[in-house]
């Protein structure tokens, strides 16, 4: 039986990491064979293409080159990671995939969802996890911005208003795939959010 | 006042590099300043990306990720050369350019000329050369047969078929846009092909 894609998405500090390893350990006591993977990366082409992506200055990429660098990278480690995990029946979770380019890049950067969204379409045939677990905090962007304006370089406003279009964008688009796209409360333990991850998908199960 | 910008396109053993030299040699001795460039790079970050399209092996990308790679290094070549080339008043002279992206993976490997042509329109918005050179042999497919059965590990039939493929999609580009392309009959001489390659720009000097 194929495997079950999932994909952890959401702004900085909400937890994805920390929840995307509980939610593992938690299916693979279920029995499961459970892959752990991320954003860019997660096959050798696709971390040689992050690489590129995070060395150097801030602007050794033009916003549209790093949008196809990403969409390079994704379209291989679908082809090479996820795909072939899938058909031997394995589950994958994802920290970050296609909706952290919409978000980050079609929205917050202005390049258009749609636009992004193309970029995915002709690179990975629209591949879409079976659900994207959307971990949102109210108050992250105030968070974000109080991080920010402890550091010397950086513009606490701007930041914030950037961070508040991080989140906006993902609503949207978790608004408009309510089948694929549970927003999940990632306030209260970590305990508390692994319980409500995991009746995000039960039904997969 | 901005310079112009050519690209020079077509098969393997058409002679696009010696006659790049040649072309830019002619143009220098008439006073202007020539930048030769190439493609995939021409600008450090699409260098980068040339290298892990280059290195590996055959099957390393896919050709989505391939063409989403070339589209980066293009945006890339674009706004960190060839733009800032044009706007100091420099000629560009680029050994391929989006034609090749088109006629290679567009047509030859059937990714379709128009979204390849998409993700340049995403990546550079589409920037054009101001004149194209298409440098076409007759028998270049019975060229790039001839070489490559001499190899031991390619099929002879195949690749001639693909070579044959490229010419035809570099011809039904060319076709339609007479304005921007040129097609130049790349036998007889050096000096004979650059007397063409000249009269066929003469109009932007």
């Amino acid at each position: 039986m194929r495997g079950r894609f999932i994909s952890l998405e959401g702004g900085e500090g909400a937890g994805k990491s920390t929840q995307l390893k509980r939610l593992a350990e938690a299916l693979r006591a279920r029995g499961l064979d459970v892959i752990e993977t991320r954003e860019p990366g997660g096959s050798p082409g696709a971390e040689a293409i992050r690489a590129l992506l995070l060395q150097g200055e801030d602007d050794r990429w033009t916003p549209e080159a790093e949008a196809l660098l990403f969409a390079a990278a994704r379209a291989d480690h679908v082809a090479k990671t996820i795909k072939p995990a899938l058909e031997r029946g394995a589950w994958v979770l994802s920290d970050r995939f296609l909706d952290s380019s919409l978000a980050y890049q079609g929205g917050a950067w202005g390049l258009g969802i749609a636009q992004v969204r193309a970029l995915h379409e002709f690179g990975s045939r629209g591949f879409l996890p079976d659900r994207t677990l959307l971990l949102t905090l109210p108050d992250a962007p105030d968070r974000a911005r109080a991080r920010d304006t402890e550091g010397a370089d950086r513009i606490g406003g701007r930041d914030a208003a950037y961070h508040a279009k991080v989140a906006a964008a993902f609503e949207e688009i978790a608004a408009a795939e309510p089948e694929r796209c549970r927003t999940i409360d990632a306030s209260g333990t970590p305990e508390d959010v692994t319980s409500r991850l995991l009746a995000a998908i039960e039904d997969l199960l």
